[in-house]
């Protein structure tokens, strides 16, 4: 793995992006902390609180309730899982042994059986956010436990990290990873620590995204998610990039398979998002490409949340093989139109959102127009067919435009493909 | 009806109460504006604009679907009903004949059929919100004609009017009503406009809502809800009232049977809430003895919150006899917690809150000693029965506290009795 590998001592080459040969597509799967977060009193909340039992819960559900066949198919430990100390004897990282009797490894060992993927969390710092223990420097011990316990992907964090350093201590971990020889798919929070988040040229170096992707799978840019539609429109704006401006934006052009922008977690199912909240949540991350990583309750599931997160033809779009990030064509107000070119080059993706809060919707309108020069075939004469992703309806031949009506706080989601 | 009408040239005279009979509970219905606002484009929304079929659906839904046998008695029309000018000859308000032809007595004598009662919108001012006609000093002359159409209901909003004006203005129409000799519940935007909310000494006069409190039923004090939690939880903020406080409270001590501040419409339903905003929205709009008018499309109700919303334990809480408003006795972070004495003298009412957005909750307790010491009969050694009137199960005989897991954006709500 981790082929390419370029040389750390020297600084950082544009343009060549990790080609470890994973993650080809955005992961997809299942992470605790939003809905678990650092619950560590398993005698209050025995169903919540973070121990083996609870990955092993939602590996059950992952692989029995039709998510691992929709291509859900990993199940991602975060903070809160070891001890505060490394062991004395051997210096190395120490899963809890009253929450994780059989370490990660034998969390690791279960959900393996069942066909999926493990993920487990640290932190490049001293520390991790919780307080637990960090990689401190120790990447190659760190790397070899992790490797040893059987681990699929790991999520590195920023906290207690020096930020002017991570240019260096990143790349060394992932340098450690690909020493071990184990496939372990890199997820580096590195630019969501740097000043600008790499998309300007930051204060502290001379860090950019195409950096990182030389060494990480997929990185977060921006702050954490909450259970709140508020932290969910903060994160989709962040993301409305200008589509027509692609080779030049910072975000957008790094992104493709093996090298992913995170927006963090999807958090339907959960407390804070209706249906027409959620639906808008799970649309913007299919189109912007990003990893589908739930962080819910997979017991106890509404079931109209769960028949979206279901959805195979918004899947689709979200895993396309071109792996190309979607971004804005149009924004006035409450109005904001998204789209995504496709493996398949007569086809792209649309969403239409209307941010609005008030009345019962309006009719939103896509023209053909709105689609920048590089995407060759569409013009206003193209004639095309409109489906309906999001509710599996057709809406027909269309020339020039299409509209819908789109209620506030929710979005359509399109298929258009020329005839 | 208004038979304690007083003397409207002389200053207010406190702490005398509306009686005209009417509105002795909290009015329950359905109200167009939040849902529906001011569409008049039925070519492009024939299902959603303001016209008479939108008010005679949503009658037949509730006299079909069972809201009104729970007690959602009314189709309250809101702005945008009327043509723009009066009629030249007779000086009257006029229903636009297009989206109402037959008149709003067309439209009451169809409701009445069903047993429900029809509220319509008008302002103090020269024109509505939305610029359509307003009373403007015809006083006498409107009265009579809201009257001859057999209207049970009329909120006065206050655009377009001289603000300092008001504590005659609306007193007068109030009056005018009364001379109809039709029973007509009144609803007054009066302090919503005044700086302070007539919570305050405010700026502009004396008005106190125990003043409002002799002139109308109902009061609209903040701002117009919309649809998201930010304006659910905004206007709960505004209401977090210390319930320990109650006599010198303004905004608590002056409602009660035929007096009743209105924190707005009941927005579950629409697209911005999740099901536990919605439970929190309608439990804590409850316990305050809040006006409980839909706005919403009861032709297209997701079945969890149609349930919600026709909960009989939680509507039994609102229209309470005693009519006491509930509001605080504990605030903590995002922890809330909220009671209401109700006339049976050995229950009362609670709201445990979790306005967090993160994890999966936590265990809020509620304890005997946060009941104030005017509310009789409870102490530390006192056996209660607590019944969960949101999911309707009991928890038991408890005594000196009891707790429950609230998730985020979530409440329980629950009935007290002393055993």
């Amino acid at each position: 793995m981790m082929a390419t590998w370029l040389v750390l001592s020297t600084y950082f080459v544009h343009s060549t992006s990790l080609n470890n040969g994973l993650a080809r597509r955005p992961p997809m799967g299942w992470l605790s902390w939003q809905r678990f977060r650092c619950e560590t009193d398993c005698g209050t909340y025995p169903d919540d609180c973070i121990n083996d039992k609870l990955y092993m819960d939602m590996a059950d559900r992952l692989a029995n309730d039709g998510w691992l066949a929709l291509g859900y198919n990993q199940v991602n430990i975060d903070d809160c899982w070891s001890l505060r100390t490394r062991d004395p004897q051997t210096n190395e990282q120490v899963a809890d042994p009253n929450r994780f009797p059989n370490g990660i490894k034998g969390v690791a060992d279960y959900v393996h059986k069942l066909g999926l993927k493990l993920g487990l969390y640290n932190d490049i710092g001293s520390k991790t956010c919780g307080g637990y223990t960090g990689i401190d420097g120790n990447y190659q011990l760190d790397a070899q436990t992790f490797a040893s316990w059987d681990i699929d992907m790991i999520k590195v964090d920023g906290c207690n990290a020096n930020v002017p350093d991570m240019w260096q201590m990143y790349p060394a971990f992932g340098e450690a990873l690909n020493k071990t020889s184990r496939p372990i798919v890199y997820s580096c929070s590195w630019p969501a620590y740097i000043p600008g988040h790499a998309e300007t040229i930051p204060s502290i170096d001379n860090t950019t995204l195409a950096d990182i992707a030389q060494y990480c799978n997929l990185w977060r840019n921006y702050g954490d998610i909450g259970d709140s539609w508020d932290s969910v429109k903060n994160i989709m704006q962040y993301w409305q990039r200008n589509y027509s401006n692609y080779s030049n934006d910072a975000f957008l052009h790094v992104a493709g398979p093996g090298n992913w922008n995170d927006p963090d977690m999807i958090i339907e199912g959960d407390n804070g998002l209706s249906l027409s909240e959620a639906e808008s949540q799970f649309a913007i991350w299919a189109i912007i490409a990003a990893p589908l990583l739930m962080s819910n309750d997979l017991r106890n599931m509404d079931p109209k949340f769960k028949s979206l997160l279901q959805n195979k033809e918004i899947i689709a779009i979200n895993q396309d093989p071109l792996g190309k990030q979607g971004a804005c064509v149009y924004k006035n107000g409450n109005e904001v139109i998204w789209m995504r070119e496709l493996a398949d080059d007569k086809s792209i993706a649309v969403v239409l959102q209307n941010l609005g809060n008030a009345g019962f919707g309006t009719y939103l309108q896509f023209q053909v127009d709105l689609i920048p020069d590089f995407v060759s075939g569409w013009d206003s004469s193209t004639v095309f067919a409109v489906r309906n992703i999001l509710n599996h309806t057709d809406l027909g031949q269309q020339k020039t435009y299409f509209k819908d009506l789109i209620q506030p706080s929710s979005v359509g989601m399109y298929k258009l493909t020329i005839v």
